[in-house]
């Protein structure tokens, strides 16, 4: 592997020259992208060799592995290769920090059609670059595939445990608050803009959000310091089916507070409050607390982190919202409008 | 991400059954399959959050992460989920031996096109399961995606170095010889089988390596224990192309022995000698090593195990094959037949 591997079957004859063009283009290619693994102390051995060899100290590692298809995940009319490499790796350090981790390394496999052209392929590689600097994680190699078909990028990445205790999904215990950090369904609002025309105009911060959706580092490293919480996910396919599913695993369930979601103005004026509870991508972190670590949540709020308290953890298992005392009736909770409040 | 996820954007409104259904049956899916995910002392938490976490003592890691695409190096006419889901494991196993480590654990994300049943996703982790349980390694996570196109699997895995120092493509010295366990092009010969037309015959020993070329674990850990090399890499392209990655890695260039090669006898007999130089898949191990290491090649052969010594390293680039004292000029190195020889 590790971008010199093209292990390609010769079932079609029509495939010769695409096979052949890559085979030497990936050559050539992974003298271009070697640039990209930097050095760091702990690799023994980067890009160019079977595998990656790096030294380990005694600890808990968290392995997470995310990939990203187009047409299923994004269509390149709205975004563009460097912001796919960005994503690529914003994704996966999502979920390295929700285990109470700090990303290390990845490893990355592009799946490349015939019609995108090695520059595309270096843009990506930028992208990748990009986003591994901001978070200090390191580019160790992957495998470069042609494909018949569509586009895809997959990650695997690793990274050390920097919390007490790894966080889990499982952890969140009866009568504690839940959390949430910044603003949900920016990015589905930038999707929305995109699909409705907005493509061509600058891009705002909601497309940005959508495009590039940077994991809150920055607060999630104040929750660590301050031993907030040890039950924390991202929220990836949107508020109420991800707290579901944290709530399923920690046999409880969840009352949420309609008028503490931090919903944008916009989307409440749009009456597009649904992208806010189901829009999903927007990998911000969902964590639960004990209600005397509210205060200390406070203090954080106060240096200027935007952290919201949503709701509380119960023991009866599904998760219910009230808009003041009236319960809202959800018809989906991830992929439909939520009934009466439109 | 790990099964649970499934981040879809809602583009394209035919996709909406599709999605719901792929939902639906991703949870139930990851109930079936976390048994997959078995236990071990180590794994502090695995199938079933955002990210897996473990237990590493200090040392050296290996990582790795390789994929196979339909349509690109593998079609279902000639194979079937189960072996798929083995051979994933199998290629990621033979990059981490390669190395000089030992598989530990591995992720795995699945691109699954619409026309796949769930039983033949769950019967691509029996294959995945099966082979892990041949390595002692243990599935962690990772991720199932739908796709609009083709069906793709692609695992990571990570390993221990249990080498004394780990192996590496680069450390071929001058001087050394050359060894290869196993036979040569034997896979190859299974696809050329399977492709005029044995797809109904019972599978052979060649189209059974193709199908599943299981790494050659017993004879690499008899290379381990006597110290024989710290030069190694996996033929997965085709000896010829391989060597010359080695030989350009560690400044070196090679010689080889026609006569040494370990070519099954019905490939001559058949006119396909070419399969055994540069067919490819055969997942047998290449590595070099000195001279006076020669007398324990041999005892390790008496045992049983098929090595071959098939060449030297030379200080001039570049392979070049002899058939006795003539060279033998080879049109490519990977990808056509060899010239004169045929």
């Amino acid at each position: 592997m590790y971008y010199e591997k093209c292990r390609l079957e010769r079932f079609f004859i029509n495939w010769y020259d695409v096979i052949r063009t890559m085979e030497l283009s990936e050559n050539e290619l992974i003298r271009k992208l070697r640039r990209f693994g930097r050095k760091s102390g702990s690799i023994a051995r980067g890009i160019g060799d079977d595998g990656a060899v790096v030294d380990l100290k005694q600890g808990q590692y968290v392995l997470v592995q995310d990939a990203l298809v187009e047409h299923i995940h994004f269509e390149f009319a709205f975004t563009n290769p460097f912001n796919v490499g960005k994503k690529a790796v914003y994704v996966n350090v999502s979920d390295i920090l929700s285990m109470g981790a700090e990303p290390l390394y990845f490893l990355v496999t592009l799946g490349v059609p015939e019609r995108f052209s090695y520059r595309d392929v270096q843009t990506l590689y930028k992208g990748l670059d990009r986003a591994s600097r901001e978070f200090h994680t390191h580019l160790l190699g992957g495998d470069t595939v042609s494909t018949k078909g569509d586009f895809f990028i997959d990650v695997s990445m690793v990274g050390k445990v920097v919390a007490v205790k790894y966080f889990g999904r499982n952890k969140a215990r009866q009568g504690e608050l839940i959390g949430v950090t910044g603003y949900l369904g920016e990015s589905a609002y930038g999707l929305h803009l995109l699909k409705n025309g907005s493509a061509a105009r600058p891009a705002n911060r909601y497309i940005r959000r959508y495009q590039s959706p940077r994991p809150p580092y920055d607060v999630w490293k104040e929750l660590v310091k301050n031993g907030i919480t040890d039950a924390m996910m991202d929220i990836s396919d949107g508020l109420i089916i991800d707290l579901e599913r944290m709530m399923t695993e920690s046999k409880t369930g969840a009352h949420l507070f309609l008028d503490n979601i931090p919903i944008p103005p916009i989307l409440k004026k749009q009456g597009l409050r649904t992208l806010a509870l189901s829009g999903g991508e927007d990998y911000q972190l969902l964590f639960t607390f004990p209600r005397d670590k509210a205060a200390v949540i406070e203090r954080i709020r106060e240096k200027g982190f935007a952290i919201s308290i949503i709701g509380e953890v119960v023991r009866q298992r599904g998760v219910r919202v009230f808009d003041g005392d009236r319960e809202i009736k959800l018809k989906t909770k991830g992929y439909e409008h939520f009934g009466t409040t439109q």
